[in-house]
C-alpha cells in the first residue's frame, strides 16, 4: 500500500488532511489554572482523583473554565462488513439492518442507556449493505452498502475510506453547531470485531492472538478461524504504519472509519469524545496515527471484555473510569461516562473554595 | 468485651436485633425471572456484563420486574472523633462541624454530585462535637458529642453505639415511607478512617499495616503514628468477632454506626444501598456481621484510594464498577453510581426483545 500514500490524494483525502491541519492541542494554559481552582475546592487537594483530571481536561479541551457535559449526544453509524463472508461472525449480516430497525423503534440498549443519561441519539448510515430509508429518522450517509471482504481484496478504496471518516466529520460540525459539547461514540455492523482486531494490529503491532476475541460470542473453533483470516488479510495488504489512511482502507469498517471521522471533528470542533470499546478505540487508533493532536481530546469511559480493547487502551495511553465486563457496543459504555463527566463538571464549577466556606486549611499547607 | 454480650440488651440494642430480625434475603424467584428478560433482549446474552447483574439484583431487592432507581437519596451523616486528640488526622477536628456548614451552603463536592445525579442530599448530625443546629436543615440526631478516645476507652457505650445505628434505620424508614429506591451511603467526621481502620482489622482479622491508610493527607511519620494507634485500641479492647455490637462500641464511629444502620434499615425497606469508600465499607463490614441477610443490599461503586477499602471489599466479596483514585467520602463515590443503576433499569424495562423487534437470534441458539 506504501505506493498509494505518494499518488496524489483524492479530494475527500485532500478535505481530511485540511481539517487535521486545523487541530491543535487542547488549552495547556485554561488546564493550569484548572488545577488551580480544583485544588482550592474543600476537599483535600486532589482527594476526587480522576474526577478532578476529567473537569480539568474538560476545561482544556472547550477553553473554559466552567466545562460542560450537557447537552450531549452519542453519534451511533452502521455498516456492514464483507469480511462476514468467511464466517467470522455468530449473527448474520442483515441483523445489522435489522438493529437500525430496533434503534428507530427504541427497542436497543443504547435508546434506553441514551435516555437515562439524557444524551441525544444520532443515527447514520455510513454503510449498512440494505437500504435503510424504510426507516424514519436514519441520516442516510452511506458511501456503499457494505465493505468488500478484507480478506480477498481491500475492504474499500482510500477515497471511500475518507468519505466515511469526513461522514464523521460532518456529523460532529453539525452537533457542535447546536451547542453539544460532548459526544460519546457508537457503532451497529456484523463481523465489526474483526475489522477492528486487523487495525488493531497493524495500529500497535500487536501480534493477531492478542487481539482477536469473541465479539458477540463465537466458540474456540470459530475463533481460530477468525484469527487465521485476520492474519491472511495483514498478509494480503501489509498495512503501513506511514499510512494510516490507506490501513483505514485496506482493512476496512465504514462505521469505524466514520467514528475516526468523530475523533478528528471533535478535536477540530473542540468537543469532548468519548470512546467506547474495542472498535471505537480502533477508531481512536486510526484518529491518532491521522492526526496526532486529535489524540487529546479522547475520553476514556469503560473496560471492554473483548480483550483487544485493554491492548488498545494501553497503547492509546486511556485509563477507563468504567469496569463492568460490557462488550455490546452501540456506544453503550461511552454513554455511561457522560454522567461522570457532568459530575466532574459540577463540582468543578459548583463547589466553593475553602476561603469562601470558612473551612479550615490543612495546618501544614 | 465478650461477657458484654452475655449481658441482658438495653433498649436500643432490643430495638436493633427486633430490626434485623425481620430482614429476609431478596427474592431469588424474581431474580431468576429477571435474567429470563435480559437473556431475552436485543443484545448477545450478557454483553452488557455487569449492568445486567445490576438490573438482576435491584429487581429482586425491590421484588418486582420493573426496578427502579429514582427517587434517589444520599443520606450523609457527620460525627467527631475522640481518637483525634492523639494526633491521627492531617486536620482538626473543628473542621467537620465548618464542613456541615459548608454542606448546608451547597459548596461541598456531594452537593454538586448530588445535584448533578439527581439525588435528594440528607444531612444528619449523629455526633458532631459542637452545636451543628445553627444550620439549617441538619437533622438533629446527635447521639453524643463526639466519641471518646479508643485509644484509652471504649469509643461508645453499647447503647450508644445501637443508638446511632438506629439513627441510620430510621432515616432509611422516612425515605423509603416516601418512595425513594435507592440510598447512597456518605459521612464527614475528621479522624475516621482511624475508626475505619480499626473496625475492618477486627472485622476481618486482616493485619493493621493492611488497613491503614493516610486519609486526607498524612505522611510516614503521622502514619506509622496511627497504625500503632489503632494497634493500641485494638489491644485495649480485644474485639470479638462474635459481638459485632460490642466491636463497633468499642472502636466507634457515630457516623460509622449511622451507615450500618443504613445497610440494615434499607435491607428491612428492600431499599438498593449503595457503599462509598473505607469508611461506608467498615460499615457495611458491621452491618454484615450484626446481620447476614443485610450483605444482599448492598450494591458497591468505587474502589477507594485508601488501602484498607479494597481489603474491606474482597471480604464483602464486593467487585466496584467505577475505579476513579477517588478518597474524599461524603458520598462522593457512591453517588455516582446512582447513574449506573439508573441506566441499568432503563435497559431492562426498555429495550425490546428479539421477539418484539423482530431481530434474528442467533442461529445457533
Amino acid at each position: 500500500m506504501d505506493e498509494m500514500s505518494d499518488a496524489t490524494p483524492g479530494p475527500n483525502e485532500q478535505a481530511l488532511l485540511e481539517v487535521c491541519r486545523r487541530i491543535v492541542v487542547p488549552d495547556a494554559e485554561i488546564e493550569r489554572q484548572a488545577w488551580e481552582r480544583l485544588d482550592a475546592l474543600t476537599k483535600p487537594p486532589r482527594s476526587l482523583g480522576r474526577l478532578e483530571e476529567i473537569a480539568a481536561r474538560m476545561a482544556a479541551v472547550q477553553r473554559t473554565l466552567r466545562p460542560e457535559a450537557a447537552p450531549s449526544a452519542i453519534t451511533l453509524f452502521a455498516g456492514d462488513h464483507g469480511v462476514v463472508a468467511e464466517g467470522v461472525s455468530a449473527w448474520p449480516s442483515e441483523v445489522t439492518f435489522q438493529m437500525v430497525g430496533n434503534f428507530v423503534a427504541g427497542g436497543a440498549a443504547i435508546n434506553q442507556i441514551a435516555r437515562s443519561v439524557g444524551a441525544e441519539l444520532v443515527l447514520t448510515d455510513v454503510g449498512v449493505a440494505a437500504d435503510t430509508s424504510v426507516f424514519p429518522g436514519v441520516v442516510q450517509e452511506k458511501v456503499r452498502a457494505g465493505t468488500r471482504n478484507m480478506a480477498v481484496e481491500p475492504a474499500l478504496t482510500r477515497e471511500e475510506a475518507a468519505a466515511a471518516v469526513l461522514v464523521g466529520v460532518r456529523t460532529v460540525e453539525r452537533l457542535a453547531a447546536r451547542g453539544v459539547k460532548v459526544i460519546a461514540t457508537g457503532e451497529m455492523g456484523i463481523g465489526n470485531t474483526t475489522a477492528a482486531a486487523a487495525l488493531a494490529a497493524a495500529y500497535t503491532g500487536v501480534p493477531v492472538s492478542r487481539v482477536i476475541g469473541r465479539g458477540t460470542g463465537i466458540d474456540d473453533v470459530a475463533l481460530a478461524h477468525k484469527a487465521e483470516v485476520v492474519d491472511r488479510a495483514l498478509k494480503l495488504h501489509r498495512p503501513s504504519a506511514s499510512d494510516p489512511l490507506g490501513t483505514l482502507a485496506s482493512l476496512g469498517g465504514l462505521e469505524v472509519a466514520a467514528m475516526t471521522g468523530v475523533f478528528i471533528g471533535c478535536a477540530a470542533e473542540r468537543v469532548c469524545c468519548i470512546s467506547d470499546g474495542f472498535i471505537s478505540a480502533a477508531s481512536a487508533l486510526a484518529a491518532r496515527s491521522l492526526c496526532a493532536n486529535a489524540y487529546s481530546y479522547i475520553f476514556c469511559s469503560h473496560r471492554s471484555e473483548e480483550p483487544g480493547h485493554s491492548v488498545a487502551l494501553v497503547s492509546l495511553e486511556l485509563e477507563p473510569f468504567i469496569d463492568l465486563g460490557m462488550r455490546l457496543g452501540e456506544g453503550t459504555g461511552a454513554a455511561l461516562a457522560i454522567p461522570l463527566m457532568d459530575a466532574a463538571c459540577a463540582m468543578m464549577n459548583g463547589m466553593a473554595t475553602f476561603a469562601e466556606a470558612g473551612v479550615t486549611e490543612r495546618p501544614d499547607e
